[in-house]
């Protein structure tokens, strides 16, 4: 960093920590509670903190775009499974690529920028209930599998952003007034998920941003096209996680990851901030803290133990941590170094979480349905017991996923 | 156009004009058999032809970028109609934009130019035939329905493409040597299609080639990654039907378009050229010929009368069609002047068309699969009647598609 990141109050001198949802949502909020300064983020800090920035990282960010860094001859790891990878992220390269030269990382460090203003005509909204119901159905038109919407909480967004060229942290850039947040959730590949932590499972990761990115600027085209504005927001701008547990989509886990009814915790989210009149949907419970409590499944099975096995606690472990709330927290440095170090992603923690299942047929859904609610009663020790005998959670090997023959 | 169209020998006098998959094909090339200039596809003519290029023309050709001309206070073609319509266009715009700059309309005009040379490490391929299995698994992942193989065939690409700038023919820039051509087709909306003639329907068009540009992007990058040269062609180039049928993914229409067991002629087609070694598919009929020669359903249902109620016939009806193929031809003319007097595209032809089934449970897929092989025998008179009776082919109202919450 070219300056040191300014240092933030705390959030209390600038408004109410406290939200009415917060009991619903579980957030345990502290005094202490600052907004997230992105420079702080793993992946900044990788290109301008000295502790983070090995060769290894170094190596790690250029495979992203370079196929053939790290390659081994073994199952997983060959030259075919990171073209596949790499070949994933083309479409939210593209989304990248479109405003850097104006200092933009579309999507990852910026919002993604408008392609047109707002339509001068306007479409009248009398209704903001029937409004929300048109404005799902046309984000699952446009890929997302779920849906939720609630007001736009500055608590999640960053203090700042990082500026990747400069070094620097910069204002994160999303317009005032867009008091709306729409929340999409877009299913992770099924399959090849099993293979993690092959190169080949990073085709989950990179094809997920490129169809998530694609997604969202629809959707936001959609709006923009009614005539309201709508700023589209991808990994950049703001903590997706407690805005996906606001929004109804799931409840949060031991991993740090939001666990859906849908998907378990096998799947991407992404936001729209706009000035849409919309309704807002109520957080859901099914259970999830009380089973994540009982289980460990994600934190034995994570190679250099990042996840907690403790209580949730409100002490933070590192500087890529957020201050002030109370929860399981991931060691960042660990998981990122363990990526670094096999040389492509990992997400072992997804493959394994009991929640984590496919649904593909009606007995599938069926035992799933089944399962998910004994998950949510005091039997859910037995819900744990069965999900370890009956074998779900993998791995599976490289080899057997190119040799499916059916693609997802 | 500054410069009349070259006017090309017949094929013959150039390369041969039959192949001996012609017949698995029924493909009927006559000896005066030229290939087709993109200048004379009803699209650039709107641009250069004075004979097409009506304000209407203009209006149309804005319309796509500008949401808000056309609209009328009507179910369909109200602003939120074409708000969505062009949403849909976000991703393939993108692509469309970036290479602007240098002269090129990629996916529409020109083929979608690499992101990089190819990777200089190569994989061996040793097995075209489980190199085949594994492009089409990828071709999957990437959102690809179906997958087809077939051998570069120089008589379906263009003779010359359009430069929209200058307003004259050029070369298409296809390099040589990519002899293998992967044909995917991706399914497009199935309900909002019930709505053509609206704005609302031509989403599915929009979102089509979004999908589809994206799609086949991915697919490149990976051949690319693999070593191997892939130039990923979506409207441009080349003509895709006969490809389509060559890679055995269909057969052809009264309509024009290929009908497929799996979406009938509801899908959309593009096409990677490569030169990884990859076996090829065989043709494949299943009665649709025949079916075809009983059924107008689609030449019934046309408002212009654009699709031929009489047999395939060898001559043209305008600059806009292929020379020296003996088959059923649609007035492109005609078409386009009916979409471009409503301010939207049309896909009657696809909506009533018997082979449109959406088969989203399984008695739907039961029924399907028993009219498919009814159609396929000598009772296929029976299997249009049935068709008839049972009420397919809509239309919807717009407002339905708004209400349903469903997205696709």
């Amino acid at each position: 960093m070219n300056n040191p990141p300014r240092q933030e109050k705390p959030y209390k001198e600038l408004a109410p920590i406290h939200d009415p949802r917060d009991e619903l949502c579980d957030f345990e909020i502290q005094e202490n509670f600052k907004r997230f300064n992105q420079v702080n983020e793993i992946y900044c800090r990788g290109q301008w903190d000295a502790r983070i920035r090995s060769d290894k990282v170094i190596d790690w960010f250029k495979s992203m775009f370079i196929t053939g860094i790290n390659v081994k001859e073994r199952d997983g790891f060959r030259l075919k499974d990171f073209a596949l990878k790499n070949a994933g992220w083309s479409g939210a390269n593209l989304v990248i690529q479109r405003s850097l030269d104006r200092g933009r990382t579309d999507g990852f460090l910026d919002n993604i920028a408008e392609y047109e203003p707002p339509n001068q005509d306007k479409v009248t909204v009398d209704d903001p209930e029937q409004m929300a119901a048109e404005m799902k159905q046309v984000c699952k038109f446009f890929g997302a599998d779920i849906v939720g919407i609630t007001s736009t909480d500055l608590r999640w967004h960053y203090s700042n952003s990082f500026d990747a060229k400069k070094l620097e942290e910069k204002p994160h850039g999303i317009p005032e007034g867009l008091n709306n947040t729409i929340v999409i959730g877009t299913e992770m590949a099924r399959d090849v998920i099993k293979t993690y932590p092959s190169a080949t499972a990073g085709v989950a990761t990179g094809y997920g941003y490129s169809k998530d990115a694609h997604t969202l600027q629809c959707i936001a085209a959609f709006i923009q096209g009614m005539g309201y504005r709508a700023a589209a927001s991808l990994n950049d701008t703001a903590n997706r996680i407690p805005y996906a547990i606001q929004a109804g989509l799931g409840e949060y886990g031991r991993h740090g990851l939001v666990i859906t009814k849908e998907f378990g915790p096998r799947l991407r989210f992404g936001q729209i901030f706009t000035d849409l009149p919309l309704r807002h949907d109520k957080p859901d419970k099914f259970g999830v803290k009380e089973f994540c409590q009982i289980c460990r499944r994600c934190s034995d099975a994570c190679p250099p133990k990042a996840i907690p096995e403790s209580k949730p606690q409100s002490e933070i472990i590192n500087q890529s941590n957020l201050i002030g709330v109370r929860k399981w927290t991931v060691d960042a440095e660990k998981c990122f170094k363990f990526w670094t170090d096999q040389g492509t992603e990992c997400g072992i923690c997804i493959r394994v979480c009991p929640y984590n299942k496919a649904s593909t047929n009606w007995y599938e859904r069926l035992y799933f349905t089944f399962w998910r609610w004994l998950a949510g009663t005091s039997l859910r020790g037995l819900a744990l017991w069965l999900d370890i005998k009956l074998g779900f959670g993998g791995p599976k090997s490289s080899s057997w996923w190119w040799k499916k023959g059916s693609g997802w």
